[in-house]
């Protein structure tokens, strides 16, 4: 080991919520492992174990979290699921460091999928796949940047947006697993967009709990995301369609350097006015239903799709 | 092309030197290419051709500009090759976004060489061991970070943060183009190792024009790493091997917030009464002779020799 492998082990544990800052031990939740769930259960869903989706399954979990570490850089985000951030706890240049290392794991961790997949340029494969996501994913997080300094945004522009930034990693799971576990393009095609439309379903639920969500759930204040002016879907969804006065007072209140609280509380019910809690939930539910459609054109078993029913079920009403 | 897509190019293409931030095209030099070139010329001295090893040479290009990239923004260097640092025109975000895709992009091209490499299995292979090459490089970076902020470092804490941090990619250069024209094993390894000593030789001459290099052609200013306050292979020396009035010095002129033009001149000063470019100097010059040693095991032709031998000539006299 080198003497920097303890440093950077210790931040990469520290992220995954396995110790505190001084190293100790901590069973705190790490998240929800949402895209190795989806990783393991494509490739049972095909007829596949989950044990050798695992090697995929972790790599896509340690992909997702190179990328939180690099967003709470970007974001300049101090705390994450009720902790300090990486580079708040050990400064930016090693939080950002901490997060290409995990990126280095992951790569490290699919090729070991080289003893799985017979014949060998299947492997090749897999990973030129993983690769070309991350590309789109990348591109989503600057798409994400780029919007945060232009005035307004459209609703097609922020779901061309968040299928990038989510929607790419959520199909690399379905995508990754299917393919593990079986040789049908159709399956895994069909399972992959399942991925996709799960990812937006996801995202937008996360952007009405990110707005109305229970802060002892959610580990956010009530208004994060507006106190963070941030262009989230029910925001973008006012910006469009709102009524001119309420367009004007939305972009006003986000034009300002700090929000209060009563600014906030303003935004709040400007959004809801316009309904847009109920449409953002709406259409968060109607990706999900798209999510299932693909999914069926995967053949897949009565138990399988019932299980896929009920983890959408959990990812549209979910409270954190 | 995505809508994020010509910004991260535009970015990409302005940190290559081949526009300026306007977006018009430049004819700058935008590095040395040292890298590639390692790799080219490691695969034809193994018999190979310069073409099959275009796709690695090129993603090494990639890769060292993805870590420059990165560093600039760890180290906030605002300049770099006479011109502005992505980060100081287009702020830290979005330039980490921009390192991430040049890393990703990386990749990608790797994988081209699938076309080339039979069996496919070798494919696999070539990708972790460059995958390992990164993982090195970033545990280079990160200790590196560490010993700016610890008080002093040792000769040899030195030279094995630079083997990772600078050699790293230097010998993955030289493995890569071996990997692709050869399937001798040994050959291989002596090459790689040659590229890990050049690398050596080719940052501890890089830390000599970092003090004693004219400003014109390095486009740093005389004194630009001791400004910065850097424990460079000079500064490490005499940390260790100064007199005790000579160490205090240091360690006191380097505790201090900012260094004044008298206080570098001072620094110079006591380097160079301990002899520490003359120093710097041999041991440069003596890790690309052990280069040469590893190179000779490799069985390479008189012709390839006389260039290897020339190349070093370069990297140890080279002014910028």
């Amino acid at each position: 080991m080198t003497q920097a492998g303890p440093g950077l082990r210790a931040m990469i544990e520290y992220h995954m919520g396995w110790i505190d800052p001084q190293g100790r031990p901590m069973t705190n939740s790490s998240g929800k492992a949402l895209r190795p769930a989806l990783c393991l259960f494509a490739c049972t869903a095909v007829g596949g174990t989950a044990e050798e989706a695992l090697p995929a399954a972790a790599a896509l979990e340690l992909i997702h979290n190179f990328s939180l570490i690099h967003d709470d850089i970007q974001d300049g985000d101090r705390e994450r699921r009720h902790r300090p951030t990486l580079w708040a706890l050990w400064g930016q240049p090693q939080a950002l460091e901490a997060g290409n290392t995990m990126r280095v794991l992951a790569d490290l961790t699919l090729l070991t999928l080289h003893a799985r997949l017979a014949p060998v340029s299947r492997m090749v494969k897999a990973s030129g796949v993983l690769t070309g996501y991350y590309l789109e994913m990348i591109e989503g997080q600057y798409l994400d940047l780029s919007y945060e300094k232009s005035a307004t945004i459209t609703l097609q522009g922020y779901m061309e947006m968040v299928s990038r930034k989510t929607g790419a990693l959520m199909e690399a799971a379905m995508y990754l697993g299917a393919f593990v576990g079986t040789q049908d393009e159709e399956q895994i095609r069909a399972l992959a967009l399942c991925g996709r439309f799960l990812g937006l379903g996801f995202q937008i639920r996360d952007d009405v709990l990110g707005i109305w969500g229970d802060t002892a759930t959610t580990g956010k204040a009530t208004g994060a995301d507006l106190y963070r002016k941030k262009k989230s879907f029910p925001v973008v969804y006012v910006m469009e369609r709102g009524s001119p006065v309420q367009k004007r007072r939305v972009a006003d209140l986000y034009a300002r350097e700090k929000l209060s609280a009563s600014d906030v509380e303003e935004l709040t019910s400007i959004l809801e006015q316009r309904g847009a809690r109920e449409f953002a939930q709406r259409i968060a539910e109607e990706q999900c239903a798209q999510a299932l459609t693909h999914a069926h054109q995967a053949r897949l078993s009565a138990s399988t799709r019932q299980e896929l029913e009920e983890l959408v079920d959990f990812l549209t009403t979910r409270q954190s």
